[in-house]
């Protein structure tokens, strides 16, 4: 296993249990989550932050966006980001409220964000496409060149990061185990409902697959 | 429906069709999660950004975890924070790659924590209780003193906060409507798996119900 350094900004206060820095642990977190939350600060202090796709590529990850959305413009500017991915994955039901807590899995990521032109934003967004629609990309109506233009895309190197997992049974103190209650595990799961055809699909498309790849989108690996 | 006043920091900059201001809309996307991103920034403006998990108690927020918790300290010391909820609910499936997106709703509320002690804490952690742990919270060991000591409790009023929805069908350029392409949506969905017995449940426990109330805890209303 590869080991990330730690530093001051990915070093937890508390829980050190939790803490994980071994690179097959963050990059399994960063290829179950389609979403993640990029977060950066005005000149005030004002933390703001925007739900958004990414996908990892090796040892960096890649944002795409309008060339309009302005959390994108203020990272592409160069200020200092957060990047947080967060699996909420079991509620764990202990005997009391405080030892009643979460399974989750969640990946930060700090760093200055790259903004990619010409071959490398190109190629970036084939591999955005791969990741969050896996399967489909071959059978998608080729990118414009219009396109690209009006989409931003950013690189954030995979340097200072570290990640985060609960996924303990509840620890109860020893006077608590004959309280009348049951006491476990409920996992949360995501799954991918019924596919809902699009008013304007052609009928003759209607019985074609939506090609989705299922495993490759949700992984659920551990 | 009650209008909450926009603010620069809510005003989106693109795609303005998607924000809303309705309490109602907003309520329905904080009661639908049971984790959202506190983020914070350094004095270098270096955000950082925490899951953690909440209760909406009427017009403001209740934040919970120990004392020791560096971010909950942050934001307890008054610092400004952005506390943002996305709920991915599905993937827009184009004939493009650029039209291609995601169904989701997202909330980012913007504001100072207010630490609560005495009996607005102690009050504040039965209704988080009651809300993460819905059916649960009559039947399990009370709250002790030394617990609530251990717990460090925030309040964000719900004052300048705004939501994003995205809900549309694909829209497709006329032209690519003849593409040969399945093209619609796939919802994505988190259910309650099978409830995994603690090592410890003493057997004759094992038979009660988890207690859990699915429809309070994952409400899906729209």
């Amino acid at each position: 296993m590869s080991e990330i350094p730690a530093t001051e900004r990915t070093q937890l206060t508390r829980a050190k249990h939790k803490g994980r820095s071994d690179r097959d642990t963050v990059n399994a977190i960063l290829d179950a989550a389609l979403v993640g939350q990029l977060a950066w600060a005005d000149d005030s202090g004002q933390p703001f932050v925007v739900p958004i796709a990414f996908a990892r590529d090796g040892d960096r990850l890649l944002f795409h966006g309008s060339t309009g959305a302005g959390s994108l413009r203020q990272a592409a500017a160069g200020r200092p980001v957060c990047f947080s991915v967060t699996l909420l994955e079991g509620l764990v039901l202990a005997r009391s409220a405080f030892e009643s807590s979460m399974h989750y899995r969640s990946v930060n990521a700090f760093g200055t964000c790259r903004q990619l032109d010409g071959d490398e934003q190109t190629a970036a967004l084939e591999i955005v496409t791969q990741r969050l629609l896996p399967g489909r990309a071959a059978s998608l109506r080729p990118m414009t060149a219009k396109e690209v233009a009006a989409t931003l895309v950013l690189e954030l190197p995979l340097v200072e990061v570290s990640a985060k997992v609960s996924d303990a049974w509840p620890h109860d103190e020893a006077a608590d185990l004959q309280w009348p209650v049951w006491a476990g595990v409920v996992p949360l799961q995501t799954k991918l409902g019924q596919p809902l055809a699009a008013p304007d699909l052609a009928a003759e498309f209607a019985a074609l697959p939506t090609l989705l790849d299922p495993a490759a989108l949700l992984p659920r690996a551990r």
